[in-house]
């Protein structure tokens, strides 16, 4: 296969955008005029999808089911929830067509937001900064006793892709005990991997719930009032998967109980969140702004993951990070 | 040896006290009258002292040389500058005797608490956690842009005992270089060990400069002007060890220029750092309270450490953590 029309909606700077161009020979780009502003925004309708072969970027998903001549969409993120239609998936696959995404790119990056998140909370880190910018006092004794070790402490993670299998992989060194919910429970080294149906009896064990999950139908609203309930007095709670996944209601009313001991969040309903909105001022709520698979290089690794990606495209080899 | 006199001035919680108390039959506990107040302050001169054979705590230091019956010390804290004196090495050698420290208890926490800031910078926390306390946008593009991977950054530390070989063990997961400084440069698994001759060679390579530099006469004022300046340009500086061993005024120097990108210091001159002190308030200085070996259990383990070097102690077996 060679001479491929490929289309990009791509948001790129100038040494990405070269490598792209450098490396792409001898396929054919064609920019979309309205190129996505992040690797998180979808694009608008754009008519030049039409005499393209390959997507990659965020297209429109309704102008992919009209442009008949698309046989591989690859996304520049690792979420696909807009790409998660029936008639996509139909789409595609009468034309012989596949979905990948950048899934690759973005685990090594939000394993360590997550490993960041676990140790800022059981070293303390948000409470000292919190003083620095505040009163400036010096409560060493009150950080002291608030500090954990890891060593011995119990890790759930909700969901266990490559994310999650990354980070136990940083988290087996401080001897913890890692548990993980799967839809189909494969057996892993050191960590208990559980199937969906055990999720409220794992629950109760843990001092560190990750939630990982992506969005989609069986997950939203997964984490609700009664799942915080039989999480563990204390227990920390980290979302780097989907803001729809969890009822923020319910995190905000068991955080305000001292149930939960703290949430680190990464994701929320709505993202950007509003300053008005009250998970930014709830005790012991700690936010980053979807960032957690943010990196320096990142463009230059999303271009990189899709040219071996392409490379394989037209060898008619198997495709790295293919959803479907 | 039965029916030892073990004298104590280290301020302990009631389970502590209750393991130390179950734990140290047959032989006699003395409570100081002056308790220190926490492992890092140093106790009052006290008379009880003279009849004890073996000091568990912070005894001020004039006394033990006094003291003739003390043939060990056991100090609470892993820093032992205060005791770290000709006269009293001299003094403990002639009775035959030893002062040991609780360096074992604090090497977990301690690199558990390094690793949370390297990654905490890395992941730009403090500066979501400013954004959160203060106007509430949403930075995305500007803090995913400002995360770096950790995998293929260069990390040196200053010094190489036990703190730095655990953080040497974590840090490896991530695929970074690992540079180490130290007197003695006996070689280390996948850590370039090098001699202090080399200090100024290898600055300029690290990304990352941990200092973990114990408080003596070689090491105070060590990283000075100079030093800083031989940093990268953007290198993150760390403190973990005393902070006698930096020169504060060229940090800040160093920092509000910009040539170092950020600095974070769990140790100072003075402490407690007084709230009109410039380090607060640096630009992308951070700081946490000389918090970095605590952790809930830490009396608990302190209790336990002596109580293990005790029975050693008692069968005339070597000590753990013996300083001299």
């Amino acid at each position: 296969m060679a001479g491929l029309t490929i289309w990009c909606n791509a948001t790129l700077g100038e040494p990405a955008l070269k490598l792209l161009r450098d490396e792409v020979v001898p396929h054919r780009l064609v920019f979309s005029d309205a190129p996505a502003v992040s690797v998180l925004d979808v694009g608008k309708p754009d008519p030049s999808l039409a005499a393209a072969d390959v997507a990659f970027g965020q297209p429109d998903p309704d102008s992919l089911l009209q442009a008949q001549r698309i046989r591989w969409v690859h996304l520049t993120s690792a979420g696909f929830t807009r790409y998660d239609r029936d008639d996509l998936r139909l789409a595609l696959r009468r034309r012989g067509g596949y979905l990948t995404n950048s899934s690759h790119v973005f685990d090594e990056p939000c394993a360590q937001h997550a490993l960041a998140m676990i140790l800022a909370l059981e070293r303390q880190l948000p409470k000292a900064l919190v003083n620095q910018r505040g009163d400036r006092a010096w409560p060493i004794a009150e950080l002291r006793a608030g500090s954990r070790l890891l060593n011995g402490q119990t890790i759930l993670l909700l969901s266990f892709g490559a994310i999650a299998k990354r980070l136990t992989q940083l988290l087996a060194l401080f001897h913890v005990r890692l548990i993980a919910v799967r839809r189909k429970p494969d057996p892993f080294p050191d960590v208990e991997v559980v199937g969906v149906g055990e999720l409220d009896r794992v629950l109760p064990l843990a001092d560190h719930v990750i939630n990982i999950l992506p969005e989609n139908r069986e997950t939203v609203g997964c984490i609700n009032a009664a799942r915080f309930a039989l999480m563990k007095r204390g227990a920390y709670f980290y979302n780097i998967g989907r803001g729809p996944t969890i009822d923020q209601d319910a995190l905000i009313a068991s955080l305000k109980t001292g149930h939960l001991g703290a949430a680190f969040l990464d994701v929320m309903v709505p993202e950007p969140l509003p300053p008005e909105h009250p998970l930014w001022t709830t005790p012991n709520c700690f936010i980053t702004p979807h960032t957690a698979g943010g990196h320096a290089d990142e463009e230059i690794r999303l271009v990189r993951h899709f040219l071996a990606n392409l490379q394989a495209y037209t060898r008619r080899e198997p495709l790295v990070n293919r959803v479907f």
